[in-house]
């Protein structure tokens, strides 16, 4: 593991997306975006991410000259289409949009169709919480976990994240299921259980076995079991209906499996202005009051307890002193491309 | 069990509500409500519920004549103050003015202190999506669930709704606990293990055993586990401090748990205005096609899978011709009221 400066990964973002002709803006979007998510500590989604992204850019999934355009909608709501550009730089230009729309009526929506994986959900949150807005905002992806007593996957993990104007902000980012593939395959290769079950085997039955679920996964059957069980099951397909209405965009069963990329997804964008609401002070106050009970009071150390944000910022903090932490041989891999 | 008509059940809720001097906007709206969620088959906030509810008027916890008035806020956000009264007539009102926002704007949001228990959540989403709005609300909670990392209870279960116009309309009402404490007291009564952990016992291991949990509830400690582990605790979090903070109202932890009856909550309705989005029709013809998806293709038959919203339109349509089913000493206590 060695460690990378915020800007060094910046700087190497934006030699590679420009070396293949991405448009300057979405160059300079997704250059910030990857850094800063290795900077708080979501490796997954910042630069361990660079090469599958590059990839899809260089199979010319994503397109490179995209201009999101409006398509619909009146006031503060509105329709786009993100013409399957870079994701992490179209939500940030949706993102954006709903905020500006939130400044004029106090809230705004945008939703988006024919976008693509916008990386990490938390990244517009915590762009909306910067200026003083609360955020909801949530996506679809290609389906991995089962409909509810059926056995094939038909439901896509769909991140959903709310946060809110703090020091540090109060950001949820959570992906509908229990676990990502990525800390399944992690614990399958450290050969450790899942603490809580984490998806099913073959035959359907719930596990804390990452291999058991990888077999399901590789057999095209069950896989990942999302949060709260049927009640995440639940959200996990309105949030995906919501998002394919609003947008008029695809649900999850139609998003292209194949490429393992959500090329073509659907998303929804609302931010709502504090200070049009009549909130103009006292905020930062009152959630830190709001934390400070939550953490106190235990038969244990307040510091056992944890608020959502929390990580993110301790993390943000030492990794901008130290640099990001990252895989050696996946920094070469990044200075090769 | 008998079977009680959706008609009978309303006009003894507005009995024995009128007989309280309630004010007759509330009772009329809550009568309704209440009806509605028995033969919805949601009993545990219809009929059953009426005693206790009942009880806090009488205890003069609910303001029999409050009318919920705008406090704050700008365009399509607007501050509400709900004046304690009776939780479903707010609830309901509130929504209502959230869709008259988005009827101008596209996106209306109400935020509402002071408010009371509005029993089920599920009402206002499909309030919205009778009128082809799609919709987001949820409110707080008194305390019942531990802080992540914590041993005392410092969450709400703070329902979260999401609805979207369909025949039936999809609809996803949950509380942020993997079951109710009505759940957990009737596998205690029965004396069956919960299917998956429930909450944890007084040592703060998670158990599927409701009498262990029900010991640490006597106890005052950790009780319910939420949905997705970690993941619940942080939404339960962020959901309370959104709606603290946009209503500027009481947080989980300052509503008083004594009268176990969520006084003076705080809570979010936003409403989505599908034509002013631009979404004129065909809206029920795609949710048909996303549902038909879910369900078929599976190793086992379509009608195993279950999709939000199916449960409560079968059991409307059986109990609209049949009655509700209702206790039979549940409603010979109702008819003494």
């Amino acid at each position: 593991m060695i460690r990378v400066p915020f800007e060094t990964i910046q700087a190497q973002v934006e030699r590679i997306l420009s070396s293949r002709g991405v448009d300057p803006n979405q160059v300079r979007l997704c250059a910030e975006i990857i850094a800063t998510n290795s900077i708080d500590g979501v490796t997954s989604h910042g630069v361990t991410r660079l090469p599958h992204f590059v990839g899809t850019i260089d199979q010319g999934l994503l397109n490179k000259h995209a201009r999101p355009h409006h398509i619909g909608g009146l006031s503060a709501v509105e329709r786009w289409d993100g013409e399957r550009g870079l994701g992490p730089a179209m939500a940030t230009q949706f993102m954006a949009r709903a905020m500006e729309l939130a400044r004029t009526h106090g809230i705004g929506c945008v939703a988006a169709q024919n976008t693509t994986h916008w990386l990490r959900g938390g990244t517009y949150g915590l762009q909306a919480a910067r200026e003083g807005m609360a955020a909801i905002c949530w996506t679809n992806a290609r389906p991995g976990m089962p409909a509810w007593g059926g056995t094939k996957p038909r439901l896509g993990n769909n991140p959903i994240v709310f946060a809110l104007p703090a020091d540090p902000p109060l950001l949820v980012d959570m992906a509908l299921s229990q676990f990502s593939y990525g800390k399944i395959q992690e614990a399958a290769l450290a050969g450790r259980m899942l603490p809580v079950p984490a998806g099913y085997d073959l035959v359907g039955e719930l596990t804390v076995d990452p291999q058991a679920i990888l077999e399901s996964l590789r057999a095209g059957s069950y896989r990942l079991l999302p949060i709260g069980y049927w009640k995440g099951a639940g959200l996990a397909f309105v949030l995906d209906a919501m998002a394919a209405v609003l947008s008029g965009g695809l649900a999850s069963y139609e998003v292209e499996s194949e490429t393992q990329a959500d090329i073509g997804i659907s998303q929804v964008f609302i931010a709502i202005d504090l200070a049009q609401l009549g909130v103009t002070e006292g905020v930062e106050e009152r959630v830190r009051e709001l934390v400070h009970h939550l953490r106190h009071g235990h038969d244990n150390e307040p510091e056992a307890v944890r608020f959502p944000g929390e990580g993110t910022a301790r993390q943000r903090e030492e990794n901008l002193r130290l640099g990001a932490p990252v895989d050696e041989s996946v920094w070469a891999s990044i200075l090769a491309l």
